[in-house]
């Protein structure tokens, strides 16, 4: 056999987790999928993933890649790690990959979606997975401002506190505000993102939305590279990591 | 004021919960609400709800009533409870109704909703409020046998071993079964329900969708009035109350 490089497409609801990294004492998705690889197969291996989710946060379609040397074929193993795992957390594809594919560095984009429920009643079916604002939001022009923010700009108004990265430049591809009944989604499509990026977005927006701020006032904010610029930070529990592209 | 007849409608995800029901030292739905109808009201009060759910089943409209003596204006009680309440639980409505009131007596029917998610993945959003079971399933052969449940009829091969209420006749109003993409749903209206009908339901309808069992066995398990003729019980997850209606 030897070591073979195979990419993960993994879904989880992130409500009771403490985020995907792993961390000591602490329940993570990458800590619960690391211990099922060495359920399965004895082996301990890292689980490469694509995005560091953070606590509350979701996702369809995380991807990360393992470097494993095992006789299980590769077609079993997304069933098989599935079964070894909790409810909440599923592998839905295992594919043997090029030993030069890495599930961070060669990602060209990826998709966040965001979902506000603007009804009265709390959504208790759906409470973990959506931020409950009740009251109207002028999703029109929220999806005006949110045109404003597609293009290649440096994103540092948008950045959490905690972000340490060398470069805050990223291009968004795609930022589009829908609704349907009383639910909002905001999708952002980017080649990379800022620590807390979409959050600080959706509160931005949420902001546009309830009127307290006109759509032009998002060009400013944007041009102010200034965190303190920006809306608060929308909860955790609205965001979800929809898919991740790759060449 | 004086004392009051209060009708609420409660909205839960039970997968949190040791059922409706207070338990000593379990968690419950109707252990969170009384609490919180203390801490807001100071008052003790027993909520009085028309279906004791089990453990993980869910509802999007309980309904209780309680007799409570409060300066707080009725209008007021449904929101404030809620922000009382943790976030799987909600009160949506309370009004004042006749003294003669009595959330369980009063019923008409029940609407109970079963959701079967049938494609390969585990739905990891939706896994709390679903049965996964993968495979194909026959809908039409399915909704065929649930009309023959339709009626008054006694469903003793339908009501769970802890059942010990004196007549197991009851009248199913409404038995459908539809589904949409890779969504099975089963509607079981009644006038009243034994003890893990629904359940039981699913779980003989499953047998038919996937072929196991014709149609017409449907006929013979319902009498012969025994609860070994019928399907393996379906799992807590699947159930939801949806609706209670009073004259």
């Amino acid at each position: 056999m030897g070591i073979c490089n195979i990419k993960l497409t993994i879904c989880y609801d992130g409500s009771s987790y403490h985020g995907w990294q792993v961390q000591p004492g602490q329940k993570t998705i990458q800590g619960q999928i690391q211990e099922a690889i060495e359920q399965l197969t004895g082996c301990e291996v890292k689980v490469n993933g694509a995005s560091r989710t953070d606590a509350g946060v979701s996702a369809l379609g995380q991807v990360a890649n393992i470097f494993i040397d095992t006789p299980i074929p590769v077609e079993n193993i997304a069933k098989a790690l599935t079964q070894k795992l909790p409810d909440d957390i599923a592998v839905t594809e295992a594919v043997q990959i090029d030993n030069d594919f890495d599930a961070i560095s060669s990602v060209k984009s990826k998709l966040y979606r965001y979902s506000i429920y603007t009804g009265q009643n709390r959504p208790v079916l759906q409470i973990r997975h959506c931020w409950h604002r009740h009251g109207k939001l002028g999703v029109k022009a929220m999806d005006d401002a949110a045109k404003i923010l597609v293009g290649k700009h440096d994103f540092k108004s948008f950045a959490g506190a905690a972000d340490t990265r060398e470069s805050s430049v990223r291009t968004i591809l795609l930022c589009d505000v829908s609704s349907k009944d009383e639910w909002i989604y905001i999708d952002v499509e980017a080649d990379g993102f800022l620590y807390n990026m979409v959050r600080n977005i959706v509160g931005t927006l949420v902001e546009v939305g309830r009127g307290r701020w006109q759509v032009k006032k998002v060009a400013e904010i944007l041009a102010a590279t200034d965190r303190r610029a920006a809306g608060p930070i929308a909860p955790a529990a609205g965001l979800c990591l929809m898919w991740i592209k790759y060449a």
